[in-house]
């Protein structure tokens, strides 16, 4: 993509009501507009990495046997009754709107009430199952405040993932499997390193939920960590009771900050009761069907990489999320300069390699504070020097020198 | 993918109330399932099929410098208010909602009063323009009557693309090449024969707008066509002087039904005047903006293809939006045949072309159904008989008669 093309721009500023700096640092960098307190536009570079982590999830997804769907926003009232979640005081956090004809609607803040009647129609054998539908689809959850940016939405796109089995075992097998996914997803988008499952509340059908919390000051959440054995627990559920089962002491455990960027439940047969979803087992007795639900927010994990990964001059993408990985910067306009960098970024462009070409007329210093604020994992830069030299500038976002190598090198290492 | 681990199937009937025949074929083959009026979940098969299209329109986009991005749902009271769009009595198919703090918000029926807010922060000269940024997006629309299944959605996906220019001429180019675009777009997807451009009322800025309208007797608009001069007029336009401004006799045309499937308006500066979108022009004067915008019904198209494409046994997708390329029955269970097939399977999966596995065991008059029904555009027959023979049973789905062919051969047909 040349940037000269390209609609939008870096800026100094961004708006006064924003206070998280994930979302400072995407305004500025042109990556999101901010709508209102929760909503976000994604502009063509935000968009980039907001696909990149949904692709990432659902290769993941993919791999365990996910199979995915698309589910509507709208929803129907009746089927929150039947689960007594439409009411306000209990589900507080519902949009709700209305047909033209009068009939409530809400705006689905989860699926198990839209899934399960779907699923109904599709099984009534034990050999049916298991099976797991998930979507990538835009959640509402009417807020009262949102002050953490990307990290807290009133509209975000999330992946939620169903799971539906005929015995615990079966149920445990999966879940197992969709907690390895997750630890690889976390891995991939950069951030592995500092997010802990922890034990977090389970409702009426689990002792426990399991959180993927990612440290953070910025967090909403505080969980109790011991490193060492890599157990985190969520202050809600900490009591002594948990810490002999989990098996550690409250003396191993540090007090930290994390920001929730996933969550799984064992849902048993919360949702699947009430609609009487059931199947025949081998011996032809009804069985109600066990579930779980898997959520990760994509738009919260763009967020959390952006808040967590970043530094003083901006924005820190993982090459495997980024918009693109190398930026080009062309410095001058003199014909063989202007030749060498048009020439690199076919090149580039043909090997499959996705790069930012700065061909703008604009001040070096100006081009290097851009490459670094929208957070390219490679600089390139061409100038009438490196020409010259028969040579071509490369800086990795996160080094601190720049090296000067020949186009074989620079090609080897931008492929690599 | 592997139809015993499929989770839907196909089904003997629909919903009582759904009177469309292409949602009713949809619902049958498992292809997506009905919530109510207009609004629907795409299963696993009727995703591919939506991704397709999607992907399709993307590349068009993409081919003549449209630059992806994604708003929201949630709309912003005031902003309609600066356009006069907010009343009920204006604008009469809105879903509106409500901040916790009491706010009203609306659910996006379109979108030029989200993006030109966005844009005034990226634009000051001549030198900005022209660009075109689209979205593949979800709109809310709340429609008193929805009886089309796919083709009238209250929640469905549209692409809308909106341009800004500076001069009459510079969009009068791109909106030349938008049309270009739609037209390679009804191509690809396999309608292209059946749409024609379409004069229709232009609102206040401009005299016309143009429809796309996709013939079939399923369509809710009335339109006159000369098919010798390639020209078609929307009812609601057609005068005396409009025909002599378009060059037919009214003679000439023929009274036949269309499907909007897409549209495209000049809106002048409907909307960037009231929001103050201006930008210096090369003599330093302030110039406001000129817009057009460019929509096209994702959903609409997958349900006007389902309509039109279908005969008495089923779906018909054409391979660019098919859910895969290939249907392989197997048919019984012995080693050899099954090996057999696992075999080619997995051959035609490494060459990237998209098989349903029937591996299910049934009857192979219900697996020939489902092959018909789901509307895939090959149907391979592995049997004790072929597997004797050395040889593999190849139909395409419009074709009357099978074919027995070697498998070098075979595959030489599917990869083309």
């Amino acid at each position: 993509m040349r940037l000269s093309q390209l609609f939008t721009r870096t800026r100094k500023d961004h708006p006064a009501d924003e206070a998280a700096k994930n979302a400072q640092l995407l305004i500025r960098a042109g990556f999101v507009h901010k709508e209102m307190a929760g909503v976000y536009s994604y502009l063509p570079l935000g968009l980039k990495v907001l696909n990149n982590i949904s692709q990432i999830i659902r290769e993941e997804m993919n791999a365990i046997g996910g199979q995915e769907i698309l589910m509507p926003a709208l929803q129907i009232k009746e089927r929150y009754e039947t689960t007594n979640r439409w009411d306000d005081k209990i589900v507080d956090n519902w949009f709700k709107t209305k047909l033209s004809n009068g009939s409530e609607l809400g705006l689905g803040f989860s699926h198990e009430e839209n899934l399960v009647p779907i699923v109904k129609n599709y099984i009534n054998s034990y050999k049916d199952l298991p099976f797991a539908p998930y979507q990538i689809q835009t959640k509402f959850r009417n807020e009262l405040r949102s002050k953490s940016g990307l990290m807290r939405g009133r509209e975000f796109l999330m992946k939620d993932m169903y799971s539906f089995a005929l015995t615990q075992q079966q149920h445990n097998g999966f879940y197992d499997q969709a907690q390895k996914a997750y630890r690889r997803i976390y891995d991939r988008v950069g951030i592995g390193d500092r997010t802990f499952m922890t034990f977090a509340s389970g409702g009426s059908f689990s002792k426990f939920s399991h959180e993927f919390q990612t440290l953070s000051d910025a967090g909403e959440d505080t969980i109790y960590l011991s490193r060492a054995k890599n157990i985190a627990i969520n202050k809600e559920v900490l009591t002594d009771e948990v810490l002999v089962e989990v098996g550690v002491s409250q003396a191993d455990l540090e007090e930290v900050k994390g920001i929730e960027t996933g969550n799984i439940f064992s849902l048993g047969t919360k949702f699947s009761g009430p609609f009487d979803l059931a199947v025949d087992d081998e011996a032809g007795n009804k069985q109600t069907v066990l579930m779980g639900c898997y959520g990760i927010g994509v738009s919260r994990v763009m967020g959390t990489v952006a808040e967590l990964l970043s530094d003083d001059r901006g924005l820190v993408w993982p090459a495997s999320i980024a918009p693109a990985k190398v930026y080009l910067a062309r410095l001058g306009n003199i014909p063989s300069v202007v030749s060498a960098a048009d020439e690199l970024y076919e090149e580039l462009t043909k090997l499959n390699i996705e790069v930012i070409y700065d061909d703008r007329d604009m001040r070096p210093g100006e081009k290097f504070a851009d490459a670094d604020l929208l957070g390219i994992p490679y600089r390139v830069v061409i100038s009438e020097k490196t020409v010259r030299a028969g040579t071509f500038e490369l800086k990795a976002r996160t080094a601190k020198e720049a090296e000067l190598l020949p186009k074989e090198e620079l090609i080897k290492t931008l492929v690599s």
